[in-house]
């Protein structure tokens, strides 16, 4: 099947629109912000929306235990296994109304314009949306997908409690979204996520969308620096033992490893960094400072986490600050599919569309089901460099439309496959 | 007059004593702290004790209009002008038993040995205790000694107020402490002051006491660092406009300065650092710091200054970091007079004890006397590297008995000059 489709653009961005009233706040200066926490009533009013649209399309939908909702399309052969498209509706308490919600509307999208087109497919479609993948309120990021693809079991993610001890199992019963479909039952020929790529490179690059190449590993980890702390003034300089100072240098350090190419494509922060007593005039005592490292390599990740302890090691020794960590958080890089990949960057080149290869920065629903079946995403650029968990978050009506207009004809080239 | 008098060391300990007792708290472990905030109940019980000592020594008692205690001794010849020795009663929140308090105590004990032994001096003596040397309630240290010594007004230092809006005339008023005596009317011969030396370099060296050269000049400012606020995941190395990184590199190269040799004896600290917004998976968009520059020569601390704003400028530059700064202090150096080091230095050879030049980290009374008339201080070491502002705040008996010993054989040495 080489014709190729074009969606729905205008009806697109109303559906966004629609779906981005639920839960919107003013967020000041005319900005209007989204905060659907995962199994909220905002979150119920949005998926059910969203439901409704489902079976607008004619989709036949099913919910399961956790609470992931799969709408079917028949395809021309019943026997093979779906092409399935999606990502989740739920957001961070301050987010924008693109993240999640345009990789499950651009999919109803493609269901929709071969509707128009009363195209039915070989293979069958599935669109989803998955329970809580932001994580933020019950504290597990991709809670849906990691169930449905057996990483997490049922009955670990009902028990999960919010922080008013609100459990994922209590509110999935009062909202009535533990439907009764069995989790992990779905095993698609292929799963497809669009989604915004919260970063800058896409805009900034000139590129109308990103081949998700797949996803970075992370290693985190909270450092506790214990120094001494001594008056500013009257403590000669070989006498300090700067906690401040020994969090400097592995700030600076940090950058040196990422600049240097040893570590491959490194990226390093430090996001927190709490002195105390945290006085003018007072050298901090104590440190606590957290190191996000990420990287798409599992090697090059493990390196860089082995060259940060050396270094540690040393500049507590130099120093006299003793330099404790703990691992706060460690998921090891993914990889997606390559003839997925193929196949999505060849729907670009048909459609005339400017793109590039590109790592995840973030966590997503993909690359739970990557797990399950072959698996990539596109990535949509965004405004402001990419501004993403933040009501300022936008990506045009040009760059949507061309994301859904790939992910139209990525899903018909794979729902034609092998038939 | 080269008799060698010694202290009663035991009377000493025991007046400190006493007056730790008022305003002291349970600070854990055994440990009390002292709580005398400037013009509060417990400074004001704490000054009446002080008092009633100095009445019992026989001495005449006289207070400004800033609450300034001056305690006369009459000597030889009236027509001298008296040496002068004292210190502060008033402390930090969380204090020790030391600050401030030893220096108005050994110089009673001289006064007390004085009178043990029947000895009247060519010239008067002066003990006297400042108001609000600490400065923490109303914003402004060494008052009481700056309004006696002409570098603020008596009205304008009435009218600081404290976080409740409570001036410090009102509290003079409340106290009974705006007492009839014209601020500005003494000019003594001379002024010594007994300290502890808030840092770490006597005990750690073995010295019994220090001779204090002067006080550092002091630089604060504060930093303000706008970077973008970016996904750490997202958000590759070359696009990041890290404000926690540009801060740490500041860090970095002031620690650089100081151990260049470059700038003298420059101290540099920065004891704030706070990013925003301060999240494990977040790039510092904004980070507010603090600098404090140490040195006791003008020129060095001017040259530490041009040099942090170059640095600052340049990298400001190369990293797209937005970098603004507020002088939030400046004060000069202060340079003590060589004629009271030199007797200072001469009583403690006497005395066999082991003495050093050493620089003053902190502001002290005595930098303001400085400019009225040719003063010094003694340093006495403390245990724990010289924690101060600490309830930890220790000076052995030893320790300040040898500053007794020495501050009483100084204050006779400076009382028989020019009779």
């Amino acid at each position: 099947m080489t014709q190729t489709l074009r969606a729905n653009r205008d009806r697109l961005m109303q559906s966004l629109d629609e779906l981005g009233r639920i839960g919107a706040y003013d967020a000041g200066n005319g900005v209007m912000g989204v905060r659907r926490l995962a199994l909220s009533d905002e979150d119920a009013t949005g998926r059910r929306l969203v439901m409704s649209w489902f079976e607008q399309a004619g989709l036949a939908v099913s919910i399961d235990q956790i609470g992931n909702a799969y709408a079917d399309r028949p395809g021309a052969d019943p026997a093979l296994a779906p092409v399935m498209a999606g990502s989740h509706v739920d957001s961070v308490p301050t987010g924008g109304r693109f993240d999640g919600a345009l990789g499950v509307l651009s999919a109803l999208e493609a269901v929709r314009t071969l509707n128009d087109l009363s195209i039915t497919t070989p293979r069958p479609i599935t669109i989803a949306y998955f329970t809580d993948e932001e994580g933020c309120r019950f504290g597990t990021d991709m809670l849906g997908s990691a169930v449905a693809t057996d990483r997490i079991p049922l009955a670990d993610a009902r028990a999960l409690r919010d922080a008013d001890g609100i459990s994922v199992g209590d509110e999935l019963d009062r909202l009535d979204f533990a439907g009764p479909e069995p989790v992990g039952q779905r095993r698609p020929h292929a799963f497809v996520e669009c989604h915004v790529e919260q970063g800058p490179i896409l805009a900034r690059e000139g590129y109308d969308l990103g081949v998700v190449t797949g996803v970075q590993g992370i290693s985190w980890r909270r450092l506790t620096l214990v120094g001494s702390a001594a008056h500013a003034g009257a403590t000669p300089t070989d006498y300090r033992k700067d906690a401040g100072l020994a969090a400097a240098q592995i700030n600076v350090r940090l950058r040196e490893m990422c600049v240097s190419g040893e570590f491959g494509e490194l990226r390093a922060t430090m996001g927190v960094i709490r002195p105390e007593p945290g006085s003018v005039n007072v050298i901090p005592g104590r440190v606590t400072a957290t190191v996000d490292l990420r990287n798409p390599d599992a090697d090059a990740l493990a390196a860089a986490e082995r060259t940060l302890d050396n270094f540690c090691r040393e500049l507590a020794e130099s120093s006299g600050v003793h330099i404790t960590w703990q691992q706060t958080a460690r998921t090891p890089p993914v990889i997606f599919d390559e003839h997925v990949r193929v196949v999505i960057a060849s729907v670009a080149d048909r459609l005339a569309l400017r793109h590039r290869p590109i790592v995840a920065g973030a966590g997503h629903d993909a690359q739970e089901w990557s797990r399950l079946c072959p698996t990539a995403m596109i990535f949509v650029p965004g405004e402001n460099d990419g501004i993403s968990h933040n009501p300022l978050e936008l990506s045009t009506p040009e760059q949507c439309g061309h994301a859904a207009d790939a992910l139209l004809n990525t899903i018909v080239t794979l729902a034609g496959e092998g038939a």
